[in-house]
């Protein structure tokens, strides 16, 4: 058990639970499920891709450690997030005769995560559960907050829970085996910690970011300070009352972006649609007068520079048209009472919620980007 | 606002609330949703019967408050508390454009209740809500506790959500729109606090049910009575670790009467199931030498007084083989890794939580009841 490089405390009093970063540390799940839970079962919820590559590993280590577990499988992609996800992922964990203190152990990436959070916590009314998360982008965001949820034909995680999971193990060498753009793309969250508050993490990411992308140790270093930053934010406002918004940072436009190419992540995904979305939180700042323009160009060269889109135009296919974006913005469930919610910055690191936005100035501001 | 005639608290910390009690308070609802929740708007979820009976009511009093409203009707009956019916009713509430602070109101009996809570806790992760029950049997037991949920293939309640509302109005002149068998099924749970640990509470209630059935001030006192028991036990242990499973007293076997009668409301509904449950509880607890025969004698006689059945045989169509009994009691919930669990009693309200009953002992109980 001695993998483990960094751990993170997530402190949310009774709820308080550790995250586990390390590499190739999925090969003791069993010893630590055995540790927490000593006399309760595991199902395990991971989707097709996954299992293929890392079920085997992840079922080998409960069994050693005498773990009695059962496996659902689910459909690989995002269409998994939805009500008939749910009903699948609920009856198989209640075919696999699982009781209330049992544990689900989420072995995949953000869609698997969500969904098995949601399951977990609804099942028998509530099961504890393990999140696994074999993205980069679930190692440093969804693994951390307790969102969970699925998607209806009204939106994204619209219908869901805050419920938290009682141990993160973030294995760092599954991550090798993520295609080089969804790599970048949850790169693109971490580098938003240090937009969002922490100027010298952003400065240390110029410097090191290759070490990261290399399976170097800065990738163990860069995933702690990334969920370390999330949890402060999330232990002083778990349920987003406030500051936890600022988690948002170039999501409001990202969400847009993905909205208007209807999901198509051949088009784009959300770590890409929140690295052009930051880019234009920053130039819109900066026409505000908020932040130096100076800023906005540095941002840019270190998104580009490890491959990550940073304007509209590097979407392929057609420009949506303004009103789509705004429609959009519009539906964000950010959204208050008509106005529009924004995270605005002041230079390097220094985010802010900004409500009250002016719909028209927002308008003018994508028009420009759109031609 | 003066028709409030009683008011229970239930304490858990942040998120204690009222329960409160009086004839005509509905028509109080707006102004007390107002006084609450000053620039929130409402979504109501009822089914049909009540909204033929109460909806108009209800409307009134919020449009009178000023209150903005939505209105979701559901199809009356078990079949709503469903994953359709889940499905349906969340989409509806996302079509009405509510936010997350926005606030739904379930205007209805047990089905309503335990579905529009589960709704609520999952829009948006989660919109604060309302009880406004309709039944005897809600008003004393579904509206206090927080439990909410959807029934599966597998069975009962296995999908929801611990949920405590932010307020509870129970209103007493309501209870006169019931059908008799109905205000006599929701009078199985009254009593069974009593025979849980209030013997005065019983006694109370062998001599004052006629003021209860008539409506008269004896109703509210017995439902506030009714709601503090179960509030100062969900207070002790809100996520039925231990003590909670009190309120279990006669379920187990109830649920499993419901079941063989495949949950058939012209054979058996829930309260006549557990006021037959308890008085196999109290038999079985005899039989056991741990309570006296004549406390069984007294409960059976106090039912019988009021009308509801106290022994298998009084359901009417087949009896059930004890095989089909046993696989139910062994399905419940509140078995735990396959050994048996029963509230049993060692005296007119003494109820205890017995744990590891050998299931032989109770075969052979059951054999000679379906004789």
């Amino acid at each position: 058990m001695d993998n483990v490089s960094n751990t993170v405390r997530v402190e949310l009093g009774t709820r308080s639970y550790d995250i586990l970063i390390g590499r190739s540390i999925l090969s003791d799940l069993g010893r630590y499920f055995k540790d927490l839970f000593p006399h309760s079962r595991a199902v395990i919820i991971t989707d097709q891709t996954v299992a293929g590559l890392h079920l085997d590993t992840a079922e080998s280590s409960l069994h050693e450690a005498g773990v009695d577990y059962s496996v659902v499988i689910m459909a690989p992609g995002e269409k998994s997030k939805s009500y008939q996800g749910l009903i699948k992922a609920c009856d198989a964990v209640l075919d696999s005769k699982m009781e209330r203190g049992d544990i689900v152990i989420a072995l995949g990436g953000g869609v698997i995560g969500d969904l098995a959070g949601f399951v977990a916590g609804v099942i028998r009314r509530g099961m504890r559960f393990i999140q696994v998360p074999t993205t980069l982008l679930s190692q440093v965001d969804s693994s951390v907050g307790g969102k969970t949820g699925i998607n209806t034909g009204h939106g994204k995680n619209l219908v869901g829970l805050f419920n938290q999971p009682h141990l993160v193990l973030a294995d760092t060498a599954v991550l090798d085996t993520l295609k080089p753009r969804d790599f970048k793309a949850g790169y693109g969250e971490v580098a938003k910690y240090g937009l969002i508050n922490q100027p010298d993490f952003f400065e240390w990411l110029e410097n090191n970011w290759q070490g990261i992308f290399e399976g170097g140790p800065e990738r163990e270093e860069a995933i702690a300070r990334s969920c370390q930053a999330k949890a402060d934010v999330v232990a002083a406002d778990e349920h987003e009352a406030n500051q936890r918004a600022l988690l948002n940072l170039g999501h409001t436009f990202g969400h847009a972006l993905e909205g208007m190419a209807e999901y198509d992540a051949e088009r784009i995904v959300h770590g890409e649609g929140v690295a052009i979305g930051m880019v234009l939180a920053h130039e819109f700042s900066a026409r505000l007068g908020l932040c130096d323009l100076a800023v906005t160009d540095r941002v840019v060269a270190h998104l580009q520079q490890v491959g990550l889109p940073t304007h509209i135009r590097d979407i392929p296919g057609q420009l949506p048209k303004v009103e789509l974006l705004m429609d959009y913005i519009a539906q964000d469930k950010k959204v208050s009472r008509g106005s529009l919610t924004f995270i605005l910055t002041r230079g390097l690191g220094q985010s802010f919620v900004k409500k009250d936005v002016e719909p028209d100035l927002i308008r003018a501001f994508l028009e420009e980007k759109l031609v």
